[in-house]
Formats: structure tokens, C-alpha cells, sequence
């Protein structure tokens, strides 16, 4: 199933960054024939309109979904259940409706009690993203060589799944299925935690008094600006996020205040043999990262310009 | 005092990154008339003689320095007593010796004491560097638009901080003077700690059970990423960063797990506008540091390659 267009009409719901993104992936490689969007802010349609993202934006998400192939929810996890209900009745027969939310197994249980009959429901998750949001910070590049998790539910036909897999493809991503338990542990292991983690860092350098505001900003280049880039990221998101992947989150955070705890407890012994062998090892892990392709090796530290 | 050489010989002692860095940026400009290295290990130094790193490399600390008039000492924290006794003897009367050492307060208690009459101490602290490390890790760019922090000595006459600070703009950094303990606690706050954190999250990650190496390798891009990259930095110097900025990097990981226990209790018990407001909060820290010119708004996390 290559080439397209996958469907004549796709639905994004939703206009952020991820839903931008789609649209000109879709736009660049032509999967589609129509693609309607809806926002609920009157503000971001407009702005949609203005720069011309998706071919007709819509008033309401019912007007949008209508006669759609394929409806993509891409609002934060929380307003999943909410937003399927209003589109249900819209939804046409024979349609997929998928997302793009972080969390799994929460999506699953909010969006499925609304499924009308004959409705294939395929959730998604890209992993890709910045640390901007809104309709224009999406672009056409944002999925290649990037992972999109597909977590189909009990009993969904094949067809529909090798339908939308395909169509991420065509937006440039790798793709594979998931349990969405195993999901929802991975990402906490590999997104949630240490994006809460680096709220935090950065939270504590800007409330400590014998370090003003402007030296925290001034040497962050030490390490620290890291950490600020991934703290950016949109706050209903990433509320949402906690939020509903509470239990692996929270799981996978003890873990870390234990092991942070034993460092901690080497460095006040001053036990230098444990903390060179930690860090030595922790090293290795990203020569794997590297070799497996997700990130390249150049020294620039996230300092390089990219053309949009 | 611009343009340069500003000494007639300099002598890099240690050739990892950062030396290996100050050479390529004073054959950049023109800074210096002979440089001259040292390496304790015999493997570096015939590696740093086959790719042309320094005009002269010498198999002894003592002969490197003979005759300089900047010394700098390029090795891990933990070895800066050391190697200023070896040299001592060796130094040349009105000789400026300096080091870039991440803390400060331990290489002036360690440094000090080996000071022969008439060589100027001015200890010194580049904020760049990258996961990479050794005398083939080296670029000419790295200091470009970085801060040097100088942390002169009581009692140092300004004629030797001035020439170091107008060579170390020569390199391409802006530099700023600091007490020796308010350095270590900015540093313990924007580099130390964050460290810290980032070797822990990737060693929880590679220990959890139910999460495979490969995929949390494979996964990484979605905000693990980054944290691998600070993870990976040289073992050996960041073993003796925290053993030697031992009580302010202490503290402020105190102040972290106090900040991440009350996070953690808000995504318990449900504080959705705590978590929000905590999260709108650290995403304005991160539009100062752009606005300071410390990073890019470019959308690509890290993903560009750029040139050495």
C-alpha cells in the first residue's frame, strides 16, 4: 500500500503543533484529497485560515468530521473523551478515527464508550514534537525518521490499520504496534518522567535566592539548557499527561529519587569508584542512541539553525 | 588590548576537549606564538602529534611549560594539585597560570599552595563543551559566543587578568569575573546538578525490567534524548566535579527532590492547576534564554548536523 492517497477526506481535530505538522506531511507527499480541520479556539481557526493550513476549516468539529475517510484527534489526552462524544454522531461509516495523545490505555477508555457501530478506532501516538505549540509552529518534516506507535484495540480489522500505518509512512515516520499498557511505560520511561524531572530542575534554579534569574539564564549553557528546551513544552499537554499516565509516571519517578538518593549518598562518602562507574556506563547508552539513528553525533548541542 | 599574540608561548597541560579546543581557536586568530602540550598518557600525546594539535608536544609537564608565559591546566578537577606541584618548579617568573576547571573553590585550595613567587594565578572556567571528550574531540567554534568565567585571586595585579580576559575573547567568549564560592553555586544550579539528574534518569531507564534496552533506546527521541547527551559527558571529570562541589551540589539536589516530591504529590492527588501554572512558569525561563542568545528557537531538538 504505497503512494496514496490513503483517504479522500482526513479529519484533524485539533490545530496545534502535531496536527500542523500533519497537514503539511500530508500536503508534501499528497495523502490525501481533502483535509479539513477544527479548533475550538475562534482565534487559532483563524489563524489557520490565514496561513492556509488545511484546504477548509471548520466552525464546528461535526461540520469538520463530516463525510471525513479518516478523523485524527490531536487535542490534549484530557479532552479526548469530551471531543469523541461531540463527533460520534457526525462520524460516517466504514470511518477511522485515531489520535495522536501521549497516553494510551486513558484514550482508549475515554474515546471507545462513543464509538458508533461500524467506526474502526486505531489510536496512534508520533513521537516527535518541539517545545512549541499552536497552528503555526507545525511543519512538514516534523515525522521523518521518527517513530509513530500504532495500539489498535481488540477486534479492529486489519485493513484500516495497514491503511493509516501506511499513511504515516507517507509522512516520513517509522512505524510499529504496541500494547497500550507496554506503551504507556515505555513513554513514562523514555518521555513523561524526564520531561517532569526537567519542569523541575528548572523550577528549583528559578526559586533559589543566591542565584539570580539572569545568571541561571546567562550560563545555561552548561547543561541546564537542555533541560529549559524540554520544560517549554506545552503545559495542558503535559498536565494531561501526568495526569493520565499517573501510576507509570509516578512508578518509574520513585525508581529514580532511589537511585538519585544512592548517587546523592556517593558523593557525600565521596565514593568516586561508584559514581565513575555509573557514568561510564550510563555513556554506552547513548553510543546506542546514536548507532540506532536517533540522533546524530555533531557537537553542536542543539546549537545549530535548521530552515523551517 | 586587542588583535594579539597575546603571549609568546602558551602551554596547554592535559589535551582533552577543551585544550584541544583553545588550540584550534588560537590558530583561529592568531593568539599565540608557539603552543606547546602535554598529555599524561603516551597515547595521547602521539595522537595529538599525528593530527598537528599543538606546535610542540612534550613528554614531560615540566618541559611543556618551560619558558611559558600561559599555563594552562586542562586536566579533571581531582588532578589540578597535582600537576601544579609538577610544574611549579618549572614555571617561568611573571607567567600567568590559569586552568578551566568546572569548580573553583577546590583548584584555588589545591593550586595555591604550589605557587612559586611572581607567577600570577588567575583560574578560569569556559561554559561550553559537548558529550565528547579527548584531543580529537576538539573544534575551533566551541567557545564561540560562550562564556569564560575568570575568577581572579586576592591580590592579583590587573595587567594578567586583563591580558587572559582580551584571549579568551580572542577564542570568541564573553567573559565575566566571579567570587570563587558564588561560581561553584551558579554552576552546582545550571550544570552540576542538572548533570547529576540526567546520569540517574538514564541509569533508571537502562535498569528498569520490563522496559528493553533497545526500546528505550529506540524511543529516546521524545525528551530522553537530551538527557543521554549530558549523560554521556567524560566520566573522570564529572566524578571529581562532584567530589569537589560536593556541598553545593548537595544542596541545591535537596532542593530538587523537595520540588519533585511535591510535583509528584500533585499528580496523585489530581492537582491538575498546580501542575499547570508549575509548567506555564518554567516555559517563560526557557523564552529568557533564547532571548540571552544562549539558544536557538530553531525547531530541531538537537537533530541538525552541523560542521566541525
Amino acid at each position: 500500500m504505497s503512494g496514496g492517497p490513503f483517504y479522500d477526506r482526513v479529519a484533524l481535530i485539533g490545530l496545534g503543533l502535531i496536527a500542523s505538522s500533519m497537514f503539511w506531511a500530508i500536503r508534501r507527499a499528497g495523502l490525501a484529497g481533502e483535509v479539513t480541520g477544527f479548533a475550538r479556539s475562534a482565534a487559532t481557526r483563524e489563524t489557520a485560515r490565514r496561513i492556509g493550513l488545511c484546504d477548509r476549516v471548520c466552525d464546528s468539529a461535526a461540520e469538520a468530521v463530516d463525510g471525513a475517510d479518516l478523523v485524527v484527534l490531536a487535542v490534549p489526552v484530557g479532552a479526548m473523551g469530551d471531543m469523541a462524544a461531540a463527533i460520534a454522531p457526525a462520524l460516517k461509516p466504514g470511518a477511522t478515527l485515531s489520535d495522536v495523545g501521549s497516553v494510551k490505555r486513558h484514550v482508549i477508555d475515554a474515546v471507545a464508550p462513543h464509538l458508533p457501530e461500524g467506526v474502526h478506532f486505531v489510536p496512534g501516538h508520533p513521537l516527535a514534537g518541539t517545545e512549541h505549540s499552536g497552528p503555526e509552529s507545525g511543519f512538514a518534516e516534523l515525522f521523518d525518521n521518527r517513530w509513530c506507535l500504532l495500539v489498535p484495540v481488540d477486534g479492529t480489522p486489519p485493513e484500516p490499520v495497514a491503511r493509516l500505518r501506511a499513511f504515516w509512512e507517507g509522512m516520513g515516520a517509522h512505524v510499529e504496534e504496541m500494547e497500550a499498557d507496554h506503551h504507556d511505560l515505555v513513554l513514562a520511561v523514555t518521555s513523561h518522567a524526564p520531561h517532569l524531572i526537567a519542569y523541575t530542575m528548572v523550577g528549583v534554579a528559578d526559586d533559589l535566592r543566591r542565584v539570580t534569574d539572569s545568571e541561571v539564564i546567562k550560563y545555561s549553557a552548561a547543561g541546564f539548557r537542555d533541560f529549559t528546551r524540554i520544560a517549554a513544552s506545552d503545559p495542558t499537554m503535559w498536565r494531561d499527561v501526568f495526569l493520565t499516565n499517573k501510576d507509570a509516571t509516578l512508578e518509574i519517578l520513585g525508581r529514580f529519587t532511589e537511585e538519585l538518593f544512592a548517587l546523592q549518598r556517593a558523593i557525600r562518602t565521596g565514593d568516586g569508584e561508584l559514581l565513575f562507574d555509573y557514568f561510564t556506563h550510563t555513556r554506552a547508552i547513548r553510543r546506542g542512541i546514536i548507532e540506532a539513528g536517533q540522533d546524530t553525533d555533531a557537537p553542536d548541542f542543539g546549537r545549530a539553525k535548521v530552515t523551517r
